[in-house]
């Protein structure tokens, strides 16, 4: 038996709660759990805000742990070997889009918390080609959220072959704008951080950016007109998107990886003459996973976390909940 | 002094009209007007739709003509040359987007008709960067419009590296569309015509569709979900985009070059989930010029035109403005 922490109900407490995972799949490794990174998308699942949600929900997508069982057919993976599992569990492997490198946008993609069992639990599932090595020298304990966070802010900088003379610019200093500074700083780029909040201005700076732009200030963001290649979007509220469009160069992306349920409404204009992009991407390819733990490993990336024991884990939701995070929070098992 | 047609006011009738060029410019040609097509933007320019003509104003920006004065620095063109003259009259070939090769997104770009006089009149200047020689091969009678409407249907290839598996709509099968067919024929791509119009359906296969979709049933954009890498829209009417941004592959572009004065309304849901772009791209620079012209000459690829003498040019202005155009007009000097 597994024994995990699970919702009940739409925005319910996690309680104890133990399931039979099954017969191993021949592909599928079992990971025992070490720790597990707290997501706002565990959120979103556990409100049901995306309607699909199934109760008994476990939470849980930024997994580090070590593989203590092996599916009969799994070559790559060993048992004992440190590993990490974030928004996918499995792939078809087949289609023509994993065929191509893509699996992250497989359409047959199984989520590791939408009808399956997350990782809040001592131990999860996954199917192999899902399971990550980490490399040695990434500290385990902050580790979880680079498999959700981080290869999502990761994955537009390979996918749109962005050069290091790109300037680019985050929205959102948060759980995933902190990595994402820090990933671009080490990629060579330009970086400017959007915030409206004064006291992330300085802490953005440490984190990478060379830049700090008042999101709030109309001046400020006229002043930059015509200057990013690059805008990545981690926000989830709607924003005057043509004004951060009129902020791109010639070229230039606004790329969102965070969802806001409201449409972009964005003028063709600003598309059209300056033969500009908007775009979005869900996390990434394992490939791309292994190319960002080799990143983050020889530059010293690590997302700043907090960490709660799992016992604990209704007042990390809270936290959460209540936008206090600095800037992402781990759950650990009190081992 | 030039003779050229003019309107005085906003949606006037056009009459004959003199104006004074002044001296050549030493980086300028003067281009003795053989034919000019007649764009719908001339249209728009001439009701003051944008808010930036002046009157007297000549329309005119699909030249085709032969140099007869050379500015005192020109070297690369000469005199008695066949050349072409598009959307641009002048680019300052000096700032960061020009040395680029992106003179067409220069910020201080000349248009042909805006703060100018067109190519409606006996002759018409140009600097000389703006002005493209003609192949031999390529009947100048008709190749007026791909100087704007060939331009900027054939740009989104080669600015986005478009490979010839891809497969590609094109919504709108009109002054743009129908060159967008021939080109994307040519350049090896499975090629899809979205119309709504049944007596379009059957010249568009003959204009280098594979296929055609009924772009006024549901059932066939639900059909087609996932199918196409590029989407070209040349359209200037509000359509429910989500519904074409379904029919995208992953990865998959929706690339505007007509424009819509509404705001575009997009979920970022659709565009995150299968890593989509949106974007626009208007015309294309005097390199990107050249190389279509070469592509059309080597695959006989010509607008169809319909021929109006100069003399006619408000019968041919009514005939556009009806959408009786089929699908391009070319005036032409009664010589």
């Amino acid at each position: 038996m597994i024994n995990a922490y699970a919702a009940k109900e739409p925005g319910g407490k996690l309680e104890s709660f133990e399931y039979d995972p099954g017969e191993l799949g021949q592909d599928e490794v079992e990971i025992e759990v070490e720790s597990c990174g707290l997501c706002h998308s565990d959120l979103s699942m556990l409100d049901n805000e995306w309607g699909m949600t199934e109760y008994p929900f476990v939470p849980g997508h930024e997994v580090v742990g070590r593989i203590s069982k092996l599916g009969s057919q799994v070559s790559t993976l060993k048992e004992g070997q440190r590993v990490g599992l974030g928004w996918h569990s499995s792939y078809c492997d087949k289609c023509n889009t994993c065929l191509e490198g893509d699996h992250n946008l497989c359409g047959s993609a199984q989520m590791t918390i939408a009808g399956r069992h997350g990782g809040f639990a001592d131990r999860v599932r996954a199917q192999s080609t899902a399971v990550i090595p980490l490399p040695e020298n990434i500290n385990p304990d902050v580790a979880g959220p680079l498999f959700c966070g981080g290869i999502t802010v990761f994955n537009p900088l390979t996918q749109f072959d962005i050069p290091p003379t790109a300037k680019v610019g985050v929205i959102g200093i948060g759980g995933l704008g902190h990595i994402a500074l820090q990933f671009l700083n080490a990629w060579g780029c330009e970086v400017t951080a959007f915030t409206s909040s004064e006291e992330k201005q300085k802490e953005a700076k440490e984190l990478g950016a060379h830049h700090v732009l008042d999101s709030k200030s109309d001046q400020a963001l006229k002043d930059a007109q015509g200057r990013f290649d690059l805008i990545i979007s981690t926000v989830n509220v709607k924003l005057e998107w043509d004004k951060y469009i009129a902020t791109l160069a010639p070229k230039g992306r606004l790329h969102f990886v965070g969802a806001t349920l409201e449409p972009l409404d964005i003028g063709v204009f600003g598309l059209i003459m300056g033969q500009r992009s908007v775009s979005g991407s869900p996390v990434g390819s394992p490939a791309t996973i292994k190319k960002m733990l080799d990143f983050a490993a020889l530059h010293n990336i690590e997302p700043v976390t907090e960490t709660f024991a799992f016992d604990d884990i209704n007042d990390a939701i809270a936290r959460l909940r209540d936008g206090k995070a600095h800037y992402r929070i781990v759950l650990k098992h009190n081992k």
